[in-house]
């Protein structure tokens, strides 16, 4: 039978969510609790994605096959017991056999968070990017507007991106204040190698007035990394939730 | 000239407040960072108190004598560079020489966080105390009031304590709901060793049912460190602000 669960991670201290030889990942981790639980036989995890070094995960979602007759709600029980603090089985549900954790992925939300005080806060350095520069938050808005919708995302995904069709679409980018912290929320039907990344440090260039608005036309356009501003650094990142 | 600064700390990777040889502790990753502002000439620092290994700090304070002419709103800026970015001076003010960061306490506010999620939250678990079990709040509070006001907390410190006054005021213990976080506020003059932590882990049992909260008065008056509840863990405590 296949089941299906959700599980948050603290990025610190991986290397990554997949699998990389000598490295900790949260792959791993799960696949290693899941041989145990299997008296020994690998069992491989599909998960709706990857997510990069030092990446967070409040809800990332994967699914496995197994013969075990356990009742379905004890299995993030068993896999807690077996994997570090640092993840999180939160549920677990039976799905169908023609379920697919990623080719049926339906958005995802990724946020990135970035903490705005004059002094970085200790408790945050690990889970927010300190960027305490002066910033023009309509205008990262208006900036923000151009980039929903359909389009070519090649100049917002890292230039080692293998994947041809590099069209997605953006639901929506939020750009919210919360205390100290300033909150970007982005929603679509797939992101590229390190696409959040590249948008919200171009949208902080365009906070810092390094870009003007509507120069991000013309950054799509270009389909060429270089148009884009910096890539922002994976630990304000977070794969937030996935929708089927 | 004598400087009082304040300064926040996630305890996670310290070994506590105070000098120890061979481990990393708050007092020596600052009183390092000023040897270097001092080209090497060693700079005391005192503080208001000692946190244990673990305990975090939001707000402690300290205070330090020198002879360099550094704009006083300088000293947070040249620290922060010198130590490890899990301990953040906020603010530091020019004080009298008659100030002292120990001696001139008039009150303090510790805070104990607990996170009461079924399951355990990854990015709280050096932050917080996980206690998934089901908890009468008002019990708690009911026990609370009776540790309020100025009484002998013997029962409430650590066997180890060797301070031979035990009298203390606590102005109020407030128990605050915030998502699945509960925390504990006290606030009071002056704190015994493991005071707060064992006050927590006393009335989490409360909360349990495993004492009723008209025990807490039998506890006190007992003047014994067995009469009362657990020491709670470290890890869920932070010193939040220090009022002179």
């Amino acid at each position: 039978m296949r089941i299906k669960c959700t599980v948050s991670y603290d990025g610190s201290q991986f290397y990554g969510y997949q699998v990389q030889p000598g490295q900790r990942s949260v792959q791993g981790e799960l696949e290693q609790a899941l041989q145990e639980v299997h008296k020994g036989e690998f069992v491989r995890i599909t998960a709706s994605g990857r997510t990069d070094a030092g990446v967070h995960a409040m809800e990332q979602v994967f699914h496995f096959d197994t013969a075990l007759q356990i009742p379905v709600d004890k299995w993030p029980v068993i896999l807690n017991q077996k994997i570090g603090r640092d993840v999180a089985v939160l549920s677990a549900e039976r799905v169908s056999e023609a379920f697919h954790a990623r080719f049926d992925v339906n958005t995802k939300e990724y946020r990135y968070i970035v903490d705005r005080s004059a002094i970085a806060m200790p408790f945050r350095r690990h889970y927010t990017v300190h960027y305490p520069h002066r910033m023009n938050i309509e205008a990262m808005r208006e900036a923000a507007v151009h980039l929903e919708g359909e389009h070519d995302f090649t100049s917002f995904s890292s230039a080692k991106t293998e994947v041809v069709d590099r069209v997605r679409i953006i639901d929506f980018i939020k750009i919210e204040e919360l205390e100290n912290e300033l909150i970007f929320r982005v929603r679509g039907n797939g992101f590229l190698y390190n696409m959040v990344r590249i948008i919200a440090g171009t949208l902080l260039e365009v906070g810092n007035g390094k870009y003007q608005p509507e120069e991000i036309v013309e950054m799509i356009e270009a389909k060429d990394r270089n148009a884009a501003g910096k890539t922002a650094p994976a630990h304000g990142l977070y794969l937030w939730e996935v929708n089927y």
